[in-house]
């Protein structure tokens, strides 16, 4: 088989680069190790930059999204009994974000590539990159038993953090930079009304805690934990109580309880692998990058970097600007880094931390002011709603 | 000796404290410890916050300060080559800081204090503060070889870092939050042209440096170097050059050096003292908190503390309210942590950091996000210029 671009995984990332470059006229074939019920088993983030809104948009799949999808103007950051609600809309100058699961995103593009006929392997096993540096990669996998070969152009790496792609660039090339956290999130996602028509992170004494939403039906809360604690030692009484007794009085009362559809705790991590390129190899999204939630900028950071390749990619096939390929990476990283930073700060001013000295009031400080100040909340705002997409060339 | 209020400290706090209340009718006596010009050749800081300029001007010890300080509307940031102007009229809504040295802010209020026959007593030895819980405390000391005491309702310690006054808070009720830093900093004071009319604080691979000014003739510049380096190892020429070296190219080529009027090494510190109030005792300044130089906070933050405890003071003398004594240090520490933040902020943004790791690329995203961003550039500004004073009650 032979295409221009090779992406390797199906997540939205792979999915959303197919369906762009698809709508360009480049070639693509997706590349999945996994079935496509495991991916859309995946509960993942629900909050989307207007960035990404457009590009899905732009790829033609944002029907649905616009019809069902929630624009939000703004949310809460609480601390204690202490509600500060940052008007998005207003300290950016307009801009907001669509809360829309990540679930929905995947069924929604997985649907159009359906529609489109463009080729999507499944369950593509032993997945390996070959001659990357040369002009003629190709892309080997086993599929029913059988060894298959790709040959491409170039070659997305969308497989995420445990995938492929990254791994295929030598040591000596790559750089990588991570944070663990001493902590976790568990999740419980329940049939109940969302709390709050707007999503509150709340800091507390006890641990941060977040309530968000995928509908209006759908609720999906967070209660930080410590990394030793287990999923089975938490009921869903046991949950609820802890998220009540995180949130301000007024919130807690309002909470509707109800059976959990899925429990689970995920770590926090932050990482960035550099450069995101090498030879004809593109990394984007999960492969490259992880950040902690906190920022709701995971999926967003996947889909900046999949305009990023996808305006470069359209302007090779179309202009034979090859010169561009070079400036992926930095461009990239640029904004990444910049998201990083943010989740970090986010990650560090919400939640509870163990050291007990003068970084923590240091810390208590730098959120007192940020949430007082014009300025400070506007910092917050923009980078919520998505710092503007670099341009290449 | 009897007197309303003993002063301990005839800094710029102390005098400051003494002659607000002198102007009030508010009977103080000033001890201190060293000479007159022992005080008088510390060499400090040397930018004042507005709020610092109008508490001068209602001292009635503003004459000098109006007259030969210079107003700065901006600073710079550079980062190697790149240079960034921090335009504080115009970020603050009209804010500005006064350049007029420390040593010149002391001066002129030993001279009023002189004028004002209030009394100060130099090379006051053995000072210690006696039953501060009671309502009677009193200060006793040591004047050529007599012991001597003072009788009063209060006592304000303005007596720095290494005074009496923080130690007679017992360590059972005290508590202090400290960081020192791996690094400080070697500064040289010339009668040299400063090097542009406005700051510039440069972030360079090599370390910070900073060019400050006291006037048109005479120039403070510092560069970071590790703690262990001993300034007998640094002639004038190895300080220039090593200046220059972390200058853009432009501003080195301008540098005008000469021989060092002074040189010395000055180590960074983060400390807060809680609480700042034990009875009738009031800590006020470095007493109670140390900021590391980097946002010109330290005397600025002492003032901020004299505004706050001359208010109270003055409502308790004239309408009774002895009630706004207990929000003397919450009041006070509010402010405080936000400066201490801010200084900690810009000291580790703009350092060279020992890390080489994910934190330090996070520290340069900040970095970058915040001098590319109009919100990051306001919240630089409104910090720089200083946080508005909080009043009481």
């Amino acid at each position: 088989m032979k295409t221009q671009v090779a992406i390797i995984g199906a997540g939205p990332s792979g999915l959303l680069l197919g369906q762009l470059l698809h709508k360009q006229g480049i070639d693509n074939v997706i590349l999945e190790r996994q079935s496509a019920e495991y991916v859309l088993g995946r509960i993942r983030a629900g909050v989307l930059e207007q960035g990404f809104v457009e590009l899905m948009r732009e790829a033609g799949v944002s029907q649905r999204m616009d019809a069902e999808g929630h624009v939000h103007d703004g949310f809460e950051i609480v601390v204690g009994e202490r509600r500060e609600r940052i008007d998005l809309k207003l300290l950016t100058g307009g801009d907001t974000v669509m809360v829309y699961g990540q679930t929905e995103v995947t069924r929604d593009l997985m649907e159009a590539r359906h529609a489109s006929g463009a080729p999507i392997v499944y369950e593509a096993g032993q997945v390996q990159l070959h001659q990357l540096k040369s002009d003629a990669p190709y892309v080997t996998y086993e599929k029913d038993g059988e060894l298959c070969r790709l040959e491409c152009d170039y070659v997305a790496g969308c497989d995420g953090f445990h995938g492929v792609s990254r791994k295929s660039i030598p040591g000596d090339v790559l750089r990588e930079y991570e944070r663990v956290y001493p902590f976790g999130w568990l999740g419980l996602l329940s049939d109940t009304p969302p709390v709050s028509d707007e999503l509150i992170y709340a800091k507390h004494e006890r641990g941060f805690a977040l309530c968000s939403m995928r509908s209006a039906t759908r609720s999906r809360y967070y209660v930080q934990v410590p990394l030793s604690e287990k999923v089975e030692d938490w009921s869903d009484e046991r949950f609820w109580d802890e998220l009540k007794s995180r949130l301000p009085r007024d919130a807690a009362d309002k909470l509707v309880t109800g059976p959990s559809l899925e429990k689970s705790i995920a770590p926090l991590r932050s990482f960035v692998a550099e450069p995101m390129q090498y030879g004809r190899l593109f990394l984007a999204g999960d492969a490259a990058h992880i950040v902690p939630p906190t920022g709701a900028k995971g999926l967003n950071l996947a889909a900046s970097d999949i305009h990023t390749l996808y305006s470069i990619l359209t302007r090779v096939y179309r202009e034979g600007r090859t010169d561009l390929l070079e400036k992926y990476s930095e461009t990239c990283l640029r904004r990444i880094w910049k998201a990083e930073r943010f989740s970090w700060w986010m990650t560090t001013m919400l939640h509870k931390l163990e050291n007990d000295d003068i970084e923590r009031k240091l810390i208590e400080a730098e959120l007192d002011y940020t949430l007082s100040s014009d300025a400070g909340r506007r910092t917050i705002a923009e980078n919520y709603v998505g710092l503007p997409y670099d341009s290449v060339g």
